[in-house]
């Protein structure tokens, strides 16, 4: 008999008759013989139906008197599912963040988890009940509500499978697990059976929206077997996140992520001084702008080419900041281009691997793609590349790892 | 420095704005130097919308999860207030039953308060701050969430008045305090400034709706003097419900209350043995029909007329189960009538003052108004009447009783 945590997200119980669905769902899990956590989110929408109101009264709301609005979303969920369950014959109790006891940090809106009490989870779970957590939300050690920020609910589900060391924690959601790459860019893309913690890391970090960063940092970090599952579909394994290497040990890359989101600003001829980075991107992160992929060179006539990526929509704030930087420093020009691209190859394997870099960069330059950045760590490689080349470059590139193939 | 405690119903803190007029109400009982504890319902509508939701998915839905999900419902609206109230520079916090831990037993949907800790609550208001509590809603020793049925939000604030010694419990309605009676039926009806625990329960029992008689019957239990103020009139005392008669020493009769949800069943002929009352009463209680007023008459042929009345809703059920019950005893006939009215004059001052019920049964002769049943209790005369003469008979008494002078 396996303890097993499911965390179920805001679409997948999005209405009554999903909220029945999930509770099949959990049902035929706990009929297989398994010990079932449920942790689930707010219906969709209600969380921004909550917030609304809250935006009629006040502009910047309190954040403490915000979480104890917006975590009544999840608190109605965990009393229509556990009322599902019960009317499908399968015996069910909910818990608020409160109730276990999720014990987190003061942070109202974005707080970190200190502790989890499972007692009554345990309780419950030896006499035979389903146990339905709400997620996204704890309580100080004041008494006062708090939530984890977006995405949350993933948060408790792993930190819950942690507490209660948990054979396996399982996210489903609107995807049937982690591609080689974006199947809507490469149609050939292929549904990754096992992927390391790195790995997916990196993949999130890159644009990959399948799961919140932070929660498989903590699964990582607690030693927490997560898998992907798609909400909808019936069948299907998903995507096992592992520890263990050795299953994919063979390919030297698991994935392509991509990143549209992004722009580059480069700052031309300026004097080649020491403290210049300090100079140029000081002002930037004084402004909250957060910098990406970063490269300096230097050319022959003591000046330096600088050059950074930051998020799309900051582009222009950060332009008019690097303007004036520019002014000051004496710098030759200030060019931004918000039409570009950051493609990354991503594998442990690499590791282990020589002449990946160089086989990306012969793909796409086979292509005819330019590479206008680079930058690597050690289990991945990112490109940036104009976006008109972006489905070009992720093909050429699924094609030439031979990601298509198991 | 007086501490006072308002509470506001779902009508008054059904949209946005009302909950705003709320925050600015309390804001000036605030500025006029008064410690301020504010106990809210959910907004109008919000918990029918939760239990349609239950509804959807079971049609006995767990008691206990049935809990959890119409809890939401305050919850919503204490965060709401709070952030209302500091928007407009009124330093506030909200608390849900559970952190106030209004501890109750686990009757989930009709839970009894059993002890509320006040330590929280008192240190807010010693540091200058609202207190804002969610009614209706309690937590078990077992930490599970607990309801206090319909109307329950009167409790709480009756039981936090008690609990804290407020110097008085305010219940903010729609209507502006306690008419001497309905000004619908008699426009001469006049606001009662104040009124007794005794009277005011008479009067609730009676079918005045003004307030729920558990949340009356608290009050007096725990000697928290009680107020009935409008929410959507800025001025104005409303009435004062108080354990001092002096008041309304003078007056024989405070107010007249009616009933027209009742009906009357008679059986007639019926031997009279011993037991007879119980043979009659027992099916009628068995089947969960509640009876109001009995009568019993003695004819001289050795039979007895039994005379009960019922919720007119029941009529029906009670006249199959009386019918049975006439069979087996082989009395005459059984007769039922749900054109009746209820009539009751209420006054402390009936114990001082002889003759009320001859002057209330002559103004009624000289109206030509018939006298179907009669019960009396202390502070109270009620009589049974053809409906067709409820008003006739309410401002015939009104004028006779001098209730239009102050």
């Amino acid at each position: 008999m396996a303890l097993i945590v499911q965390k179920y997200g805001g679409t997948s119980v999005g209405t009554v008759e999903r909220i029945q669905n999930v509770a099949r769902r959990v049902k035929k899990a706990r009929d297989a013989g398994n010990e079932v956590v449920v942790v689930v989110s707010a219906m969709s929408g209600e969380t921004n139906r909550l917030i609304g109101l809250a935006g009629e009264i006040s502009e910047h709301p309190d954040p403490r008197e915000l979480d104890v609005l917006v975590t009544t979303g999840e608190q109605v969920t965990i009393a229509l599912l556990a009322m599902a369950l019960q009317e499908i014959g399968c015996d069910a109790r909910s818990y608020t963040g409160a109730q276990v006891r999720i014990l987190t940090d003061s942070a109202h809106g974005k707080a970190r988890i200190n502790d989890i009490d499972d007692t009554r989870v345990h309780a419950d779970l030896k006499a035979g009940r389903v146990v339905v957590v709400a997620g996204f939300q704890g309580i100080d050690q004041n008494g006062n509500i708090t939530t984890l920020g977006r995405g949350g609910s993933d948060t408790t589900a792993v930190a819950m499978a942690a507490a209660l060391r948990a054979d396996e924690c399982q996210i489903f959601t609107d995807v049937d697990g982690v591609y080689t790459t974006d199947p809507r860019v490469e149609p050939k893309a292929r549904k990754l059976d096992r992927i390391t913690f790195e790995e997916m890391l990196e993949m999130a970090s890159l644009g990959s929206k399948v799961l919140q960063i932070r929660s498989v940092e903590f699964a990582g970090k607690y030693n927490v077997p997560l898998r992907v599952l798609s909400s909808f579909e019936e069948e299907g394994e998903g995507t096992l996140i592992t520890f263990e290497e050795d299953g994919v040990e063979a390919a030297k890359i698991s994935g392509i992520a991509f990143n549209r989101d992004e722009a580059k600003l480069t700052i031309r001829g300026v004097p080649d001084e020491p403290g210049v980075a300090y100079k140029i991107l000081g002002p930037i992160g004084d402004a909250n702008i957060e910098v990406d992929m970063i490269v300096q060179n230097i050319a022959n006539d003591g000046t330096t080419d600088f050059t950074f990526t930051v998020n799309r929509s900051e582009c222009d704030k950060a332009r008019g900041i690097l303007q004036r930087t520019a002014d000051e420093l004496g710098a030759r020009e200030v060019i931004a281009d918000d039409h570009i691209v950051k493609i990354s190859l991503v594998g442990v394997g690499m590791r282990s691997h020589a002449g990946i870099a160089s086989q990306m960069f012969q793909t796409l330059s086979h292509e005819g793609i330019n590479i206008q950045m680079i930058s690597t760590s050690e289990i991945k490689i990112s490109v940036v590349v104009d976006e008109k080349y972006l489905e070009l470059g992720v093909r050429a590139l699924h094609e030439a790892f031979g990601l298509e193939q198991e």
